[in-house]
């Protein structure tokens, strides 16, 4: 199957305590995009300006991800820039939406309603308004971030609705639950309509609540993190991606997609930029998901 | 094999989010006792004033705790006060240590070298005290707190270099080695001498570091957590207490050790005081132990 992909392209000026870096590629379509292109087929949609480095089309095609649905409008491609003084905290620094003023996303002829669908972390009604055109009948995933659920919360609750799987930080399901506790949490989600639950917690793992399972795992234990930036993206284009390849979703195969978004989100944080994570190799993958598997097994 | 514990006996005055509890059963060698009289004989090595209450030693003996080293002394038992306006972060409000002021334990002669010791937390010079004392030849396992890195750390630092096992949550490690990042605490804690180690993230769970193993575990998924005054100590007695009773110590059994901890720590946190901790039966940490590997696992 084949998994569509909606989401920010940004240039992304990042400081963090290992450097800093300026115009490099980000936004939660790129990490989400290239972290599920080692699993399945991507279509990516967004939007970037004529400005938008032809090496990082290059890359993204090179990744096998097709970009046919990626808009190249006269402008400049979104930037964000941001400043990590400790590595759990970004400080955003400027937001230019730039080209995603406005934009109305087309949906090319090859993305049908058969595949599933991630809306990645992006303004709730432009989410709306792609579900609205794929009408997908694959598995629908959602992502946010504290801006949308502090200027548009409606718009998000109501999508909730179509939602399969909606993933979120701790701080962000507590802002949107009004709850200190995650299964508290969790339980307004859920009312909400989204059938499972992801709340990714950093460098302390994720939680996953569905009526049927509950699911922890600890993040990678890593010697070294450089950059926070897109994690949470990646965690979601790797489960999802994962997903997309399987014939049937059960509980064994929900456990393993979050184990693959969690080794994939731990190669995201330990460099710079959706460049790096795209030059990580599937042997890297196979063999960190073993390495994995010693560091938190106690069964028998 | 046995276990001697010495460390804190208290009355807790706490206020939680669920309650105030005035003047209950609590201190570092309480929790650890109790906890780790689940697995293994426990010697407890404290003091307390004749007011403390004699529902409380009866509770001990009835545990099969050894309190033939409990001393009692004219005076008024340790107290201590604190509120948690949200459950991550006590603020202590009163500490009295009344009979700990001055207090030279005295070894009780059933306490010989041959058993395992646990320096739950307390005054670094006493653990150190007790140490010349007893002059263990079994494992040796410390845990310590934020006071006394800031007023003690050089004798804290000293008694590493006798301590096979080192037990601290993540901001005390973080505190103790002037690094952020866990691997280098560990590294540096590594290097003042302790053999193994163990991080503990409270809700997020515990890491350990020695040279031959790298362990992950996040803590137990609670829908309620009412007060979390003693979850380090207890889960410090249920790893110790569990090791104690081992012929040998390798890789699985510390595991397993960290996982007991972890299910113990889980019921102390469930409601107030060492005296809820210690209604807890075998039945229901089996059957918790049994639901943590359900939560868990994601292995084939």
């Amino acid at each position: 199957m084949s998994l569509s992909i909606i989401g920010s392209v940004a240039l992304d000026t990042v400081e963090t305590p290992y450097g800093k870096k300026k115009d490099i590629l980000g936004g939660s379509a790129i990490y989400s995009s290239v972290s599920a292109s080692f699993f399945t087929a991507v279509n990516l949609i967004s939007v970037v300006g004529n400005d938008f480095p032809e090496k990082y089309t290059r890359m993204l095609d090179k990744k096998g991800i097709d970009i046919r649905g990626l808009e190249v409008k006269k402008g400049k491609t979104f930037r964000w820039e941001a400043r990590y003084r400790d590595l759990n905290c970004a400080e955003t620094l400027n937001t230019h939406l730039n080209v995603f003023e406005g934009f109305r996303p087309k949906i090319p002829p090859h993305i049908t309603p058969k595949g599933d669908l991630l809306l990645a972390n992006i303004d709730p009604e432009l989410q709306e308004c792609i579900f609205k055109r794929i009408r997908p009948k694959g598995l629908v995933s959602c992502d946010t971030m504290n801006l949308w659920i502090t200027q548009k919360k409606k718009v998000l609750e109501k999508l909730l609705k179509k939602v399969d799987l909606f993933l979120l930080n701790d701080a962000e399901a507590c802002q949107l639950s009004g709850e200190n506790n995650l299964f508290e949490a969790a339980r307004y989600i859920a009312d909400k309509g989204a059938k499972m639950i992801v709340i990714k917690k950093g460098e302390h793992g994720v939680l996953f609540f569905s009526p049927d399972l509950k699911f922890i795992l600890p993040a990678y234990l890593l010697e070294k993190v450089k950059d926070p930036t897109g994690a949470g993206d990646t965690f979601a284009g790797g489960m999802v991606g994962y997903l997309a390849e399987q014939k049937k979703i059960n509980d064994r195969i929900l456990r393993e997609a979050m184990v693959y978004g969690t080794i994939l989100a731990s190669f995201a944080v330990e460099n710079f930029g959706g460049e790096s994570l795209a030059k990580v190799d599937s042997k890297a993958i196979t063999k960190r998901r073993g390495d994995f598997e010693k560091l938190t097994r106690f069964y028998k």
